[in-house]
């Protein structure tokens, strides 16, 4: 077969795959994880169930399947908010709203039981590592920088960023994410200064947020 | 029978429930909420099987009324160190030092299947409230007092705290714990100051933290 027509089929099933995925997790946040069925799934995707079970043995497998595609477009989201923006500064606030956005929309979808099922899932643990460590290194280049406080390891801070921002999922607005996030981003800013021995000696270093808005 | 018959059969009773839920939730902690029987129970608590059927059903029982208990006294410890300190920002203080080491202290014990089958008990909710509403009138307070940021309504900084805390179970230490409180404090403090007409007009008034230790 001439390489054009291995891409259509490769196509075609990159296509096929994601009818799957999406009708699935639409009918996991209706009904319940449960009671979803392949047949279900077949008829609502519009496939034949002998294709569907080419694609996937189980409705356990879609879901991870499923959840797995979210959690790549998600880390992928994030990295691209991160490298459009300019210093660690400006980078690890864009990078905080969407994460507390996508944890508000995450948990629209999801529904309690669906969540529930997903949580065991080890990739959401990779992720969260991944997720961590992005968020680490821009505190690190941060603290360098005296942007963000140097009193406190990083990796604290990190654990402190994403343990504080579970609270979007339990705000009632948007709005109310975004106040979350500045408060986040205050107590990475506020503390000791970095000792003078540490600190960098080039003209990018700033003297912190202090002098912008406050009014003391 | 005299008062003081009553009294004595009254103390007895409290000291072997007691007894009761303190073996139980060991137990429990040891070999698995599964595996605990209430045979093992009364051989490891010192009283026959028949007595310890007078105080509780089953198991399951014991472990709720051990976690009552538990949650009684934890807010009770809150409310008393609350108690000792001077004006909100320290009250605020105390009481998140005092939760942090709780919850680190609770992980240990607890251990994950205990964990997740006392988070079904719907006492959890109410006591989650319960601190929730001390913290937001701590923070309210301290926000007409000028101690706290004032942009950000203190129900939905309560929020954050809660959340930013639950970090204190996967830090590494006690003085890991400590450092996360001073960096939620700190989002707690910075922000833009209360409007001039809603500022407290008192000799009570602070300038915020800035003065203190701030080198900018």
């Amino acid at each position: 077969m001439p390489k054009l027509w291995n891409e259509t089929i490769e196509a075609h099933r990159r296509a096929v795959r994601d009818a799957i995925l999406n009708t699935t997790a639409e009918l996991a946040a209706e009904r319940g994880v449960r009671s979803v069925t392949m047949s279900q799934i077949a008829e609502q995707a519009g496939i034949g169930r002998a294709t569907l079970y080419k694609y996937f043995p189980d409705v356990e497998a879609i879901l991870l399947a499923w959840h797995d595609r979210q959690i790549t477009e998600h880390l992928a989201q994030l990295a691209e908010v991160r490298d459009q923006a300019d210093g660690p500064g400006e980078q690890l606030e864009v990078v905080l709203r969407a994460f507390a956005h996508i944890s508000r929309q995450s948990r629209g979808h999801h529904g309690t039981e669906l969540a529930a099922f997903l949580h065991r899932d080890e990739r959401v643990v990779r992720a969260q590592e991944q997720l961590h460590g992005m968020i680490r290194d821009l505190l690190a280049e941060g603290a360098q920088a005296g942007v963000f406080r140097a009193d406190v390891a990083p990796d604290e801070l990190a654990t402190y960023c994403l343990h504080a921002l579970t609270a979007a999922a339990a705000l009632p607005s948007e709005a109310a994410a975004d106040r979350l996030v500045t408060v986040t981003l205050s107590g990475l800013r506020d503390g000791h200064p970095m000792p003078e021995d540490q600190k960098p000696t080039s003209g990018h270093a700033r003297h912190g947020h202090h002098s912008g808005h406050s009014a003391h």
